[in-house]
């Protein structure tokens, strides 16, 4: 999907936030909700919740608000995440386990089709019913099966190569958990760098500098 | 540490860039550097990063560029790292147990004291050397700890019962990882949510809406 004007970075990481509180809306039997509401869970104000919205279409009517499940499908949309996207996982350590774990893809039309690792103990087994492979057969793997999104967590010096071994099989986007950082101009792909260090980083700034 | 004028966010979230990038050119005995080399290496533009840098105090010098170790020092001043701060986890599943065994804590002057869970079977038991005691002692034992970040690592469904237990406790900060949106008004402690899920949802627009 593509609009007019570009939309901000920032407007972007804060689509997933609506999407949670709408699907917690929706949960809860709600029909619509207003910027403010809106603004007030999510700690923001009513003026920047409307200002996102709007920066997609023009999704709300005044003294009426928003449709909830009319709003949702549309930030799903503006997601992409009503597309079905696949994903491969590379590295089953303690991080590419805890991902495999932890998320229900599935609910959001995410497939996981299969992990590689090079340790003989994991070949061959299955992590939350996907199947860990040989990392050495990948390159015949990835030549017949139609990949979206990698996600990478490999040992962090094994990182760059790795990473450029997938985008030379056309790897369309990285999920980068190596904690190295990899920026797209190297990689001929989309990647998302998720390094927990710099996460806790932040948080330790805002704890030494509270108001 | 305070500083005159506030310090936006988003330099915040890219101070730890720097810091990386700082640590890996002292790695390689490399002494100086210049906005222009960190920009390149970062995907910014040096006036970016001498804006960055600029908000903390005058650490470049024109025609020098920046000293690495001075620099290095002084953004892990700026980000708190010089100080000692001690961390506990709540929770040791699939997330809690890989923030146990994947970070180097150490290294950044973190301390990981203690972990809690309600499992009788890993009560007990040590992940990576730290000890992981039974939840129903929480309350005593934070009474008789400083800590000052609690990983929290629970199911979605505790995320809030367990976060105002914290808060109770006088927690300073907490490093959520429930996927359950914690903002700070509700919490009187800095928290610092990470939803893996917004993560891989903006990855996945960014996937959509390649140029």
């Amino acid at each position: 999907m593509k609009y007019k004007t570009p939309i901000s970075h920032n407007t972007i990481l804060r689509l997933p936030r609506y999407l949670h509180l709408l699907e917690e809306m929706q949960g809860r039997g709600q029909e619509r909700t207003s910027s403010t509401e809106m603004a007030i869970a999510l700690g923001m104000t009513p003026s920047q919740v409307r200002q996102d919205l709007a920066a997609f279409g023009n999704y709300g009517a005044q003294g009426y608000g928003y449709n909830i499940p009319v709003l949702l499908q549309e930030v799903k949309k503006i997601l992409g995440l009503h597309i079905r996207h696949t994903i491969a996982v590379v590295g089953t350590g303690c991080i590419g386990r805890a991902m495999l774990e932890h998320l229900d893809y599935e609910s959001y039309n995410y497939k996981v089709l299969a992990a590689f690792d090079v340790r003989e103990d994991v070949i061959g087994t299955e992590i939350n019913g996907v199947p860990v492979y040989d990392a050495a057969g990948m390159e015949a793997w990835f030549a017949d099966h139609d990949v979206d999104i990698c996600i990478l967590a490999v040992p962090a010096e094994k990182a760059r190569s790795v990473a450029k071994q997938l985008s030379r099989y056309g790897m369309p986007a990285i999920w980068n958990f190596t904690n190295v950082d990899l920026t797209q101009k190297d990689m001929h792909c989309v990647v998302q760098n998720v390094d927990f260090r710099n996460s806790l980083f932040t948080l330790t700034y805002y704890l030494e500098n509270k108001t």
